[in-house]
């Protein structure tokens, strides 16, 4: 570890999970590039060295990466071939060009994962609309874009064969509707040497009526046969893609208590948000010292955890309620013009115990709301 | 609190405490502005506004300040009268100017204590030079610019009248040179409300060759007595010099047990760099928090904390070894050009108990000696 090098990270993406990505930077004194699409985005402010460009842009990425030492990402949507030839060119792109195409694809990502003999949610891959006739017997499912899903968006529920006449066109997986009694996730870092550490999996609670996170819990309390497993899977998969970086591994527990994979974000992601304040090393940190060769940091939880978002209501945010209390931590992105229901913002709660966690979390929903 | 405007922060100095002062901005989604002479300074590249200016010149700091919601500082040497003319113009001023004018002048500093029966160390001012030679009988003792002195620039020790020749020459405070035991460092924070909320005592330990920081540790493990003592000594100051942000109140522990006040700092301060991982709420977020108007944050130590400091040796600092152990958190400040001698980093070490604090402090001086 050559620390006295002046090294410049680029990161392509400038939304909040940059931002908290060059929180971490400052620790190891890192100089930091950012690409980004809006010259408002919440990381272009912390940083002397933002580019106006997408960073879906084949030339955008190129001229961006060319001026950087290592390349990593806060968002999918990038140029992978623009990676693929500053990689060449000897940048060092954590994670690599090949892992990131496989994850933009959905079903490239679901067939790695079945070689692997990693469970996933049965699927059937449609390449239009039309094909969807063919599969009205498997309905009601989960019609998922090949490309370019996030934050719901290209993900839609057919309910009955009435509902195919509104979905998307294009390539597609039909996801069978599973019974799932939990949404859990589990962090994996791992280094250039092969290092792998992982952190305690984080419960998702979902809003049933807005399909929207009602909150999150770490560590999930699962039992130790369900948490094994989980590992087993995180680590499996972060070796078999070769993984430098972090990795967030969403996975559903079914009723019948079986583990089944149902996305990977290979950065940072929300459900590691509480490492800032709950663990030894964050998540980004965790992802500098892994792309930077610095051995990887200790994981473990130094207390309970737990997580509400704040959403874009429209309304003046009035927080003081919330910041008066003990134990809580404001993430506030700053975000410009942020649209009603959009994610604004985040509050972490840290206790000693998880029941003082889910007291905190209705306490603060109740002030929320 | 409204959180939904923005918000521009502005901080005289560029140094290690701006940069980590821009960590905790990230957090509430602040825009933040940075004015330095050096345009390599470490918080220069983690702003999208540096400014290229000196903190003591008048018309760079007004014509910086105007741009800025708030203005405030990571280190004392400022044009007071800039930041008067700003706060006459609406901007607002943390700590204020009248505050900063007092504590960069030493003997003013001392005289606003005494005058508050704050106990300092006794000293007589010295207008010159020559002056010192009427002084003899005080000798040994310490010899201190009224003004401009930091990290031990313009303090210098004369045991004997042979070192007066050698003695700067100026306006200067001669202080007794009193036998202490220990020495101790209380930061608190004041809000703009009169909330007032202090950190745990830190034990300072210097290094009686190199008169260097050797290491810190927090809490300091004083009786219950000394500890009420110092934080009402704390309270008091604040209250009295009517603060909005933070201080760092240097003391020493007499030989006799009596706390005399040694040094003031308005501002984050390395005795409280232990609070980023060892507090609820870092010395820079509630430095944020008190300029802002938000509540101030729970100050309690969640672990026990130590520091030891990166110096420059001129070699190469390969740190693999030290980031290798657990409970370890490296801040490196990406200095340009640093002189053998000058800090460069500082690593902080959380652990359960004052022992464990105190064999990590060893086994991390050993690798880096």
């Amino acid at each position: 570890m050559i620390h006295n090098k002046k090294l410049r990270i680029g990161i392509l993406g400038g939304g909040q999970l940059g931002a908290m990505l060059i929180r971490s930077a400052i620790d190891y004194g890192f100089e930091i590039s950012v690409l980004d699409k809006d010259v408002n985005a919440p990381a272009a402010r912390y940083t002397n060295s933002f580019t106006l460009g997408d960073p879906e842009n084949y030339d955008d990425v190129v001229a961006f990466g060319a001026q950087c030492d290592i390349v990593t990402i806060e968002k999918e949507a990038v140029s992978t071939k623009a990676l693929k030839y500053l990689q060449d060119k000897g940048v060092q792109i954590h994670p690599s060009p090949e892992l990131l195409a496989t994850i933009q694809d959905k079903q490239e990502q679901k067939e790695f994962l079945k070689l692997h003999n990693i469970p996933v949610v049965p699927y059937v891959p449609v390449a239009s609309k039309d094909e969807l006739y063919g599969h009205t017997s498997r309905l009601p499912a989960c019609l998922k874009m090949r490309r370019n899903g996030y934050d719901g968006k290209g993900v839609m529920m057919l309910h009955s064969e009435k509902d195919i006449e509104n979905a998307f066109d294009g390539p597609a997986i039909l996801e069978q509707k599973v019974k799932i009694k939990q949404e859990i996730s589990v962090i994996v870092a791992r280094g250039e040497d092969g290092a792998i550490e992982y952190y305690e999996p984080t419960l998702m609670v979902f809003d049933p009526e807005k399909h929207l996170l009602d909150f999150q819990i770490c560590p999930a309390s699962l039992d130790f046969e369900i948490t094994n497993q989980a590992y087993a899977i995180a680590i499996k998969i972060a070796t078999k893609m070769s993984l430098v970086g972090i990795m967030a591994i969403e996975m559903f527990i079914t009723d019948d208590n079986k583990l089944l994979v149902n996305e990977i974000a290979p950065r940072p992601h929300n459900s590691g948000h509480h490492t800032i304040e709950a663990c030894a090393t964050s998540q980004y940190e965790q992802l500098i010292r892994a792309i930077t060769g610095i051995p990887l940091g200790d994981t473990r939880l130094n207390c309970k955890a737990g997580l509400v978002n704040l959403i874009e209501t429209g309304k003046r945010l009035d927080l003081s309620a919330i910041m008066n209390r003990p134990a809580i931590h404001l993430h506030y992105y700053g975000k410009q013009n942020s649209k009603p229901g959009r994610k604004i913002g985040h509050i972490t709660i840290t206790e000693p115990n998880i029941e003082g966690v889910i007291a905190q979390i209705a306490a603060i929903k109740n002030i929320l709301n």
